[in-house]
């Protein structure tokens, strides 16, 4: 599979040297040779999306463009609206169909012609970074020794996969505390979690409407760019990388390394040292307020009171049927009060509006993205492996949502066990043009994820 | 052909008991049973068209909904730029591919994946009001008696014939001193002028920049209302008729009923009658400041300079072969100063905003559209008969133009040719939305065309 941008495919077919249909064909082709073995797609919409690539073939062959993400192979995680495709949001039994409505989001990709390739699996109700199911199965990590299979990350864990397979281009995703950054990490993909508000969140099954934020995964930094200008009201045109030379970068360095997995912090300080080599400004920097958004983090966080009360809402009858690992949580939410649920609010938002001052010394924060290496499938059935592996695995990421900031990751090379690792970066609220502009010049200096990791050995004989 | 409103349609479209395709292939028919007596089309796109409508099916199956127009056959004045169809413009030559990019109004409707069904004929450079073209043939008016072909109207003349044909549902059009109303007076069907600035003139050869306005034909004041909200940036969503009680109807009594028709001043009177029934207040006003608009209307107004600096820029050659009707008076822009260009503009702009004061006695005003019937084409062959009958034609709708105004037509009934009249209803600037409403409340008192007018003689063979 030699990579090709999105923008390169999208200007070929208007010239008509690619078509929409030879695109998902491949898409298929690439679903049916792996599907087996990773386990991407909740509900696979593939008879449906060559239809829909013919059609917009009619289309394009008129000359008429329908926007960026025209004939562009899109997944969607389970926990989105999409016209006439069941929504399970990960639980055992599909939400009604009043949940199948297309939110913002969503309609933007079908108002563009984008091809919805399927449901791709998430952690039930999203509410956990392993990426595990016990109700459908857990995806399979790409980068798995064969015989030994490890978790893709989560919730969004389906659409990583699906992004390594090649049954989509470009993947919807939900972060309420790391969603798509974990899976993008671990599967060797890049991710952006968006501000919170900056995209509705109209239409998606909610984990924590208080935190949860619509995130992209594509393969490379320069399609999340191209994705992001694509579906985002106030960006428009393409985002120009910034050039090195200068750039603030501000290492976190509290928190973030502990308990690491020697071959991560070594990928990480071996992209430093590349950024520096290029100009950039790399200094260490004490992120405030981390240990109290995390001990909230520890506690369940806002997670567990919001998702219990849509719940008890909507759906009191599924709670005894939950995944034990997610039930164990949510049924926690009965001991938090309701002065305590309000006083973590306060923490959070005071928290994330102090950190803004660490922005005084540096452009941009860099941490590694999961600390841990995805761990064995086998390794995290047993509940007290679940919840450290999980909590290690999420403990990164969920200092930009707790803060309110954003943030994307890009892999940093491979550990020792061959999965991906992951570099982190973030930025104050509401500049995701910005981060993307660095991220850009960050991936130049670094290598494109296709280049700088090869293929995943579970998908090495499809090609 | 049995009247269905857009909104009828659209709703059926998405219970799919309605397709895209069955709608395309009814106004193929339309068009192959009709075309050879009313040519209304410079380009036809038919099988095109059939295969863009298979393709908005697909969406349709799966629940996608791109907008209002969505599978709606829609024609366009050979005056826009609609992609990889030819822009004649009314000339006798293409002008260049870059004239065929699709401004903001055809991209809207190629974005809601409405069916462009062809480029619909005009006067050379929309420079007429009577329809006529000596390098293409005029249009025919359908209401023609058989062997005695009339006028359609212009400078829009397929697009009002593209309706009352049934090749197309909505067809754009253009306004510069009554050409899309014009033409939908004429032919029995409702138009509407929208503001100067309110819609995007770009992607449209230009008659004159400065009172040029793109507009809607469509066959009830219902559906103009639909396709308005479908295609304006600012109105969303269903405009309610207004009641017609106490709605204060000014009846402009000077100029507009000066040589006029006896039967089409009757058929105007009748519909007054009948909305004085209904509650409506009816008074005669007097419209200030008209005899110096029309004065500079008759003296080639903005539009001789306007269009013959375009030509000069852009396509000096073709001048000497414009339609000697139109050439005439591109001519006599060499007459015209800078000065008295300039006095032009500012006696325009001063006299619309004084009269702006008799809506201190009114909400509406109302005229009939056209004074006199759609002329036999061959009498309009003759100089001085085409240009005694141009300018009236013209004048009671160039009123709303000159004064930068918004305004519509609807049928008020059949005259002594059996072709239809209109009623003009004129509003304040930027005012379409009220326009359309109480337009509505009048279409609900007076009738709808279908209703109103029967099948014209031409087309009744093809039913």
């Amino acid at each position: 599979m030699n990579y090709q941008s999105l923008a390169h495919i999208a200007h070929r077919l208007r010239l008509q040297k690619a078509s929409a249909s030879e695109l998902i064909a491949q898409a298929i082709e690439r679903f049916e040779s792996s599907e087996s073995s990773v386990h991407a797609y909740k509900h696979w919409a593939g008879p449906q999306a060559a239809k829909q690539a013919e059609a917009v073939d009619v289309f394009l062959s008129a000359g008429h463009d329908l926007g960026p993400l025209m004939g562009i192979p899109v997944s969607v995680k389970d926990l989105f609206g999409v016209p006439r495709m069941p929504v399970f949001a990960g639980t055992d039994t599909a939400f009604d169909e009043s949940w199948q409505t297309a939110g913002p989001l969503v309609q933007s990709v079908i108002a563009q012609l984008g091809i919805i390739t399927g449901k791709t699996h998430t952690v039930e109700f999203a509410f956990g970074g392993l990426g595990t199911n016990p109700h459908w199965g857990a995806p399979v990590n790409p980068w798995s020794a064969k015989g030994a299979p490890r978790a893709a990350g989560g919730s969004s864990s389906g659409a990583g996969v699906s992004l390594a397979q090649g049954s989509a281009l470009v993947a919807l995703g939900t972060d309420t505390a790391g969603s798509v950054r974990i899976p993008a990490a671990l599967t060797g993909q890049c991710a952006l979690k968006t501000t919170h508000g900056r995209w509705s969140s109209t239409g998606i099954v909610p984990l924590s409407p208080s935190l949860d934020t619509p995130g992209l995964l594509c393969r490379t930094v320069e399609d999340l760019a191209y994705a992001f200008a694509a579906l985002d009201g106030q960006e428009r045109g393409q985002i120009a990388p910034q050039d090195l030379a200068g750039l603030r970068i501000g290492v976190i360095q509290n928190v973030v390394w502990d308990e690491i997995d020697p071959a991560i912090a070594a990928n990480t300080e071996a992209a430093l040292s590349t950024l520096e080599r290029k100009g950039a400004l790399v200094s260490r920097v004490t992120l405030p307020g981390v240990d109290a958004v995390l001990e909230i983090f520890r506690q369940g966080g806002l997670a567990a009171s919001e998702l219990r009360s849509f719940m008890n809402s909507n759906c009191p009858e599924r709670i005894a049927r939950l995944d034990p690992m997610v039930r164990a949580r949510v049924e926690a939410a009965d001991q938090i009060s309701s002065t305590e649920y309000l006083r973590r609010r306060d923490v959070l938002a005071n928290s994330g509006r102090d950190a803004l001052s660490v922005f005084d010394q540096c452009d941009v924060l860099v941490s590694p993205t999961v600390a841990i290496s995805a761990p064995l499938l086998s390794e995290v059935a047993d509940d007290a492996a679940y919840r450290t592996a999980n909590m290690l695995t999420l403990r990164n990421t969920a200092i930009a949502n707790l803060f309110g900031w954003s943030a994307l990751t890009l892999p940093s090379g491979l550990d020792g066990n061959g999965i991906p690792s992951g570099l982190q970066l973030i930025a104050p609220p509401m500049q995701e043009t910005r981060l993307l502009a660095m991220a850009l010049g960050v991936e130049a200096a670094v290598g494109r994820a296709p280049d700088l990791l090869g293929r995943p050995p579970l998908l090495s004989s499809a090609t």
